[in-house]
């Protein structure tokens, strides 16, 4: 349900509730910020110590406003605020932005009257922003407000930005007034006790004006309908994100593989890109990148050529490019021609191509018309010659008009000068005025292409897969009811294949037998080695307990073994286990998992398995549901990837067959919420695939 | 041999043979430059067309100069470039800065000019910066001189900085001059045809005032002799260098994994670890670095505290410093009791300490009293509030007063505003003007507290043992000498055992055999399971010959294998092989490797093996010589460290024996400089470590 927000951020009437004459008043700060802004609706001050305020005439109280009043800012004492918010409540009023800080964020308390402020939010069913947040601007030129505290009302633009934090809001609005950059919407979350992020993306789903959403964010309110909402938003509109509050790998003692190797912060990482998140890392970074958002050319590919006039920074370019993975093609033989026609013999004609110190705006002109058209985007350096005959202005109309064709074959161009100086200055600024992205060091051209690349990489993408695999859901919920009537909370070998086979997971061909007799019978069935050991639900450590006897390849040692484990199932330790047979499968070891995050739900693991997933930590994560191209992208996430190539004699592992496990394993586990944790361990991918260790664990309830 | 260079930085006179009154003229540029910089010695200018230049008296030739004279500064016609010099050096003048360009960076002619130019060079035994360079800079207050054509004239400082690129100098010297960074002197090596990095670095490590040294290099001029100078300037003065030009993984097809496996870029970032340099890997980085240095405080750990009035900036800081290694820990109860005595209720006593946007002055000199004892450094955020009782610089001198005196216990105090704005501006100025380092973002504060954290790890390592082991040389050649005699450029594994014992690296026990006899007895005394393969020098790929029989546990199988390798060996494909066996030794698969580099010489390589190094090319570097520090450092350094440590009931490797058998290598490989390839794989490391295959492979001469 999308909640209609457009009162509470398009308001025609505001009062502010404990606006000040006093000159540390926030409420004061607040109104003077209404009246510089020249908000065009009317304005109620609120405050019984005075008859009025920055010349308006005060409200003693709320109950003396005007009805139909659309938002109230409320800065009042902590102590204040539910009985402000409960008179407007009752006169109908619906949308408030609560500045006052004292609620959650500080104990026990604090908490309570948050609770308190979501019934009441609940109660008259309100749009509440904050509290403990610096307010809301609009930049609309029809409705300009700047219901906040902040020092800075953005100019008119097309980027929403979202912060949770008050400070980083501030920050970062100074810095987009540094660089020049519009908004149309800024909110501050606050403590989120009503509106949250999810709120404002619905509602701006569908708002025209909106280019680029920007959110920073510590944690998510609701990540599941967080991913939705940006899978509709992401595809038209870039959603960029800075997720602040990285959380060390946790130390929480989990029986299985998964459990212990999913740290927090790969889970984030991984299910902002299922999302189709831009997700950058610094404020820094995101300047960079909301700039090269700006001018709109998304490229198709990471081939990129360097245009320079100072030959060090254009190596300084390409090594940049090396560690971002943006490549530097050498050009072909034909372009090297044609730039050779115009350019001085001592020109580098490589890629870098160093045009030297006296390149004017023809050569740049000319050489980015050449080369453009064999790569998907260009980084054009330009550092101020101690001598040029021309304005640098010149060189930078060249490459606009360039670019601006480029533009339609989404080839961006971005460029930098070097230099902070006067001359920079005036070719950086000629290129700012018509929004192409200009920096001063190659590193953060780089920085702000490889992003392009990203969105380029994610729209190309075909997207999550709608027409997810079907399982056998009611058959898999009889074995569970059985395990459950069994007060067990872990599954066999056997019903785990049951639950895998009912969506389609392949398993190891296996069978328990009691005797040598029926050992034997499988034996000569399966016609080679076998694998014997005890099974038993919840089973952990198998080899541990010696229980596991391999390359049973002969009647005599099939006999021993039988004898053996016949043995160990009577010891205490591992009383009420099963012998388990199974055929010696030849092929790579994989680990496939799952777990439940406590905020994303479940996440699938993928990994090679043996010594290395435990020793490395190689493994990748992705949030359910797990589409087809996700789980292809999962596939080549781990860095042991090269080992599913084909590789000393072995051939490639069948990677479509892996993507296919883990779609039909998180259809599994959304269909099954009662499944806590999944280990595939090993996972046998070779002639046949075909999971050859279970290991399912129901939650306790 | 040092040279002394101080009549070419500190010339008491200097001709400039091509200056011209004209305004475009680079030889008149840099004449006007020594005039402003008020240079105190003697100026020449020197060109036939003019009677005088800037008012001085001009002479028409070399000629005609005065004797005597310190310094020529050549910027005539490339043509006439070899003439002047000449002329000069019969004159007696010994100093050159050429700038003229036209030389080895334009093709065949240049090149041939350039190898005349280094002529002269030796005949006069001058010392000549460039040519096609911009020239040098002294800025001592008793000789100041700006012998260059840049547009900036750094204030006094400590740093020496050493540019092989004339834009690259400019640009960095355009940003020293924008965050305030003295410089001592500044020298651009242009093509490097006489002096280079070395030799001026060779020359400074005399010098008291330098402090730090800087250099831009796209290459080294001698690397082995760039090691030794670094080695002995580095550990009092930081060497930090900006090394561009990476160059991708090489393509060539050698034999060896560890051809195959050295990437250029991986040596030279080991190279410049092993010779105590902190690299940079941008301009902005190096200005995070010099500014951290600037202020003289190393620290000895890598555990900070982060001071913030503004929480998300903290959150965003300590995110920055786990990406980097930097460690925050958790502040102990009795520090986080004396900070809840006077920080407010709201405040967040765990570390990021964030004392809410209220704090002032006392409150950041307190809360850094009392947290820095427990750490190595501290980060202060200070986000100049919309309401402060004081003015900004109050809490600038409160964090100083701390600082100056953690400087006594190598304490660093990093500082950052979030704001470019003119309150934050009164803030960071205060705390700049007495160099305790300040930034805008906490990730570049973050950034330079990893340099000076890397630099204090580097100062605290025992560096580099002079006492290296010792081999049995003679031993060794007689060994080489054998093969070549034979016109073989390979060693068998025999061969190849007695190299490496000769240096003290263990091998497996082996015996070649010829018949089941001599195989039945070598079994008999091993005692265990054997391993039978065919042996011949340089036979790579014995597995896809079927040439290895595994697993050889009774005299049966023995029988079976020695006639199957017999039967192989009298093939043609292994023709000349001969049957060798080898005990199973059981333990962690290894490599070691050694390959000769072209510039770095002898390059060594560690890994784990098996298919991981191959697939994962997981491996470590170090240029010999390596001493045992530097082998722990690179058995440390790979991915799969974590296999080495206890794992799944083996006990962890001898990590200090495969340290030592690097140092070993290392003095092998430096004794016989015929060795072009080592392959130790596997190298077994278990209760013995032991080589189990060698590969050997000498220099075709």
């Amino acid at each position: 349900v999308t909640r209609d927000l457009s009162a509470l951020l398009s308001p025609h009437s505001i009062a502010v509730v404990g606006a000040s004459p006093r000159p540390d008043s926030i409420g004061g700060a607040i109104l003077r910020n209404l009246i510089r802004c020249d908000y065009p609706g009317a304005l109620y001050p609120v405050n019984p110590k005075y008859a009025s305020v920055e010349d308006l005439p005060c409200c003693a109280s709320v109950d003396t406003l005007p009805t139909g009043v659309d938002l109230v800012i409320v800065v009042v004492n902590k102590d204040l605020v539910l009985d402000v918010v409960e008179r407007c409540g009752k006169k109908g009023i619906r949308n408030f932005v609560i500045i006052t800080a004292g609620f959650k964020e500080t104990g026990e308390e604090g908490f309570k009257r948050e609770e308190a402020l979501k019934d009441l939010t609940q109660k008259y069913d309100l749009n509440v922003v904050g509290p403990n947040c610096m307010g809301i601007i609009n930049s609309s030129p029809e409705l300009p407000m700047n219901a906040s505290f902040s020092r800075w009302f953005p100019k008119e633009g097309s980027i929403v930005f979202i912060s949770q934090s008050g400070s980083v809001g501030e920050t970062v609005l100074e810095f987009f007034a540094e660089i020049d950059l519009g908004v149309s919407l800024f909110i501050n979350l606050g403590n989120r006790a009503g509106i949250s992020e999810n709120d404002l993306l619905g509602y701006l789903s569908q708002d025209k004006r909106t280019r680029v959403v920007f959110l920073y964010l510590e944690s998510f309110a609701d990540p599941v309908e967080f991913r939705l909402l940006v899978e509709r938003i992401g595809p038209e509109r870039p959603v960029v994100v800075l997720k602040a509050g990285r959380t060390p790998a946790g130390a929480a003692a989990v029986a299985s593989h998964t459990g212990s190797l999913a740290s927090p912060e790969a889970v984030v990482d991984a299910f902002l890109k299922q999302s189709g998140v831009i997700r950058v890392s610094s404020i820094e970074e995101l300047l960079h990148a909301l700039r090269a958002l700006e001018w709109g050319a998304v490229p198709r590919g990471r081939r990129v050529v360097v245009l320079t006039n100072a030959g060090g920074a254009g190596i300084m370019t390409a090594d940049a490019c090396e560690r971002v993975g943006i490549e530097i093609p050498p050009l072909p033989k034909d372009i090297q021609k044609k730039l050779s026609s115009f350019l001085p013999a001592e020109a580098g004609l490589g890629n870098p191509v160093d045009m030297i110190a006296t390149a004017g705006s023809s050569d740049y002109e000319r050489a980015l018309e050449i080369t453009l058209p064999v790569v998907d985007a260009a980084i054009v350096i330009f550092r101020p010659p101690i001598v040029l005959d021309e304005p640098v202005e010149k060189v930078a109309e060249g490459i606009l008009r360039v670019a601006e064709k480029a533009k339609f074959s989404s080839k961006p161009v971005l460029s930098c000068s070097l230099s902070h100086g006067e001359v920079a200055n005036r070719f950086s600024g000629r290129l700012a005025r018509e929004k192409l992205p200009v920096f001063t060091m190659p590193e953060a051209a780089v920085d702000a292409l490889a992003i392009l690349c990203r969105l380029g990489a994610l729209w190309e993408g075909k997207g999550t897969d709608a027409t997810l695999v079907k399982g056998d859901r009611d058959h898999a919920l009889r074995v569970i009811e059985r395990v459950e009537r069994e007060g067990r909370f872990a599954l066999s070998f056997g019903e785990g294949t049951d639950l895998l086979l009912a969506y389609g997971i392949s398993v190891c061909p296996f069978a328990y037998v009691e005797n040598f007799a029926e050992a034997k019978a499988f034996f000569d069935k399966m016609g080679g080695a076998l694998v014997a050991k005890v099974d038993r639900p919840g089973l952990f450590h198998r080899y541990e307990h010696g229980a596991v006897i391999t390359g049973v390849s002969t009647h005599k040692a099939l006999e021993e073994a039988i004898g053996r484990l016949s043995e160990l199932v009577s010891r205490e330790a591992l009383r009420g286990g099963k012998i388990l047979l199974q055929p010696n499968l030849s092929g790579r070891e994989l680990i496939f998992g799952m777990n439940r995050d406590p905020s994303f739900g479940p996440v699938l693991m993928f990994g090679v398995g043996g010594t290395l997933v435990e020793a490395l930590k190689d493994v990748s994560f992705g949030v359910a549901p797990v589409s087809f191209d996700q789980g292809m992208d999962m596939v080549r996430a781990i860095r042991a990837f090269p080992l599913l190539e084909a590789f000393r004699g072995q051939p490639a592992v069948d990677l479509p067959r892996l993507a296919d496990v883990l779609q039909r394993l998180s259809q599994l586990v959304l269909d099954l919420p009662m499944i806590e944790e999944i280990d595939l361990n090993p996972f046998i991918a070779g002639e046949q695939d075909a999971a050859v260790d279970i290991l399912i664990k129901l939650e306790k309830r």
